[in-house]
């Protein structure tokens, strides 16, 4: 059969084949559903931000954190991505039968402490059981609503040329996390970097509502992929200087030592904003106050043209960075 | 190990199993996740409903519907069930690695029509795919936002002495339905009821919003479930007249070869619900009116003791329906 008609593993991906699936399929049927990952409703005089995550992560538990602490961090910062004080969560569980009960006991604990820690609560769930072979120990969904402040509105559309990038510390920590943990690599001193970014969202927009063109979390598909999609939205390139994107040295090693372009891994408790060039400076030594973004740094510029991503290397040379294509990283969230 | 310390397919019955499971894992450390299936949030000056439901059926096509269809109808039935209007869904989708492309698309096209039938949108979503045996096919999850209009209160804890419980429409079909396809049984006439049940459950509670006390789905568990539900919040029992339960013949048939008691058969298209005793003929009729309750009846009556849920049977008798224990019937919803 041929490449798309049946699911692949690459069209969980996060990149070319998700897209695709997501506006042949999804899209086809319902107009609404967003490339985007919150959706922003009005309701009665409110901006209401409503999205929905799956987490199938293998292993379930991992250095830097487990399948629950992230489905509440993954849900929670795609609400403040938009600008959304997070409110409220459901959590929806697949459990497989002969999960061991002590292990969903301490992913809803670490739930309930993420949760806490975000100042969100879960207020809804559900729960089912498949035989076995028919999951993988626990997937699960959570769905948040958040409330968006008047006069906040992050888009893509509004980025603008000569804007800087901003990333808000080193990538790929958690893709290469979990890619170890999972494959037992026996690489050293790697965590993912699973964190709410909602506290750090809500200050900076306070301060620099007016600056801030949008923001977004590098998970699938990485902080490649979300530039890409900012690309394409708003019609202009993106350069990177490549000796300015934090990355830790153990996963630049790691990166290497695999292969993998450390561009294209997920994060958990990253994101990446556009900004008004005069006030980067600015962003990048606010955002280094928290405890959650003590490694942000500019990395990157908004030019008209050429379209698309570059990397301005170290050595002066400038290379096109492709949109993801296959599935390099299954199950990462 | 003990029966507690892992996952059995019975803690995903609804019965028993699962209300322990949600006790001492998720209640210990969510005190909000309630026994309910949908939250009532206050927000502003509304009252919100908010309610999450995966769905695992097998087979994902079943006579009436599919596992599309039934993730709306599901989710939109348990917002309709606390008096809410459904206003939006989020739909998140965990795929088997090769899955039918076809099939998905069918999928999204039933999820479609059945949003639209019901009113409601979708506005956000969630893709993942997961390995070859570490799924099946497809698992929906749906979470869903409604409005609850002002002076609306539906709680089980306002079942009175005297009150009566009323059906709207004959139990047990989509149960019945989905096992028979899902063994291959050669039982003729079967057909899910699964649909939408927010019309007529908002034409209800404007005619006749004080008189009704609580509303609900009798899904997984069955009618016995959820009548054991409310026995138990309210301290009452409740009585049921075994020959005024609207049963199909294909069904009650069906039922006696397998040795299945349709008190516990999921439906997916029918509510419960427990009124103020002279308004009960007067909600019979209304119902009636509308398509999605034809066969709506008077069943049962409330009594102050002795608690719990009986059967007063046609020739007279009276035995004790006792609380689902096991699982007759996985992934039914």
């Amino acid at each position: 059969m041929g490449i798309d008609e049946i699911i692949l593993l690459e069209h969980g991906s996060g990149g070319k084949a998700t897209e695709r699936l997501i506006k042949e399929v999804f899209l086809a049927c319902f107009k609404k559903v967003p490339l985007l990952d919150s959706a922003v409703l009005s309701f009665e005089s409110n901006n209401l931000a409503f999205t929905t995550d799956s987490f199938v992560v293998d292993p379930i538990f991992f250095p830097g954190g487990n399948i629950g602490s992230l489905a509440v961090h993954g849900t929670v910062n795609d609400l403040a991505m938009v600008g959304a004080r997070p409110l409220y969560l459901s959590a929806a569980f697949i459990l497989e039968e002969g999960l061991l009960l002590d292990e969903l006991k301490k992913i809803a604990a670490s739930m309930a402490e993420a949760a806490k820690k975000a100042g969100v609560e879960i207020v809804c769930g559900d729960t089912k059981v498949v035989p076995r072979g028919k999951g993988d120990k626990v997937y699960i969904n959570t769905t948040g609503i958040g409330l968006i402040p008047q006069g906040v509105s992050l888009d893509p559309c509004h980025i603008k040329e000569g804007d800087k990038v901003i990333v808000s510390g080193p990538i790929a920590d958690h893709g290469l996390a979990v890619l170890a943990a999972r494959e037992n690599l026996g690489l050293e001193g790697l965590k993912s970097d699973s964190q709410a970014l909602n506290h750090v969202c809500a200050a900076l927009l306070k301060e620099f509502k007016d600056a801030v063109r949008v923001m977004r979390d590098p998970t699938r598909g990485g902080l490649a992929s979300v530039l890409h999609e900012f690309s394409q939205a708003s019609q202009k390139g993106i350069f990177l200087y490549e000796e300015k994107i934090p990355i830790r040295p153990q996963v630049k090693a790691g990166c290497e030592i695999l292969g993998l372009d450390p561009l294209y891994l997920a994060s958990e408790g990253r994101f990446v904003l556009v900004c008004e060039a005069s006030f980067s400076g600015e962003i990048v030594r606010f955002l280094r106050q928290f405890d959650e973004c003590q490694g942000a740094a500019e990395i990157g510029e908004v030019v008209a043209s050429p379209q698309g991503l570059y990397l301005q290397t170290t050595f002066g040379g400038k290379r096109p960075v492709p949109p993801l294509s296959g599935e390099p990283l299954p199950r990462i969230c």
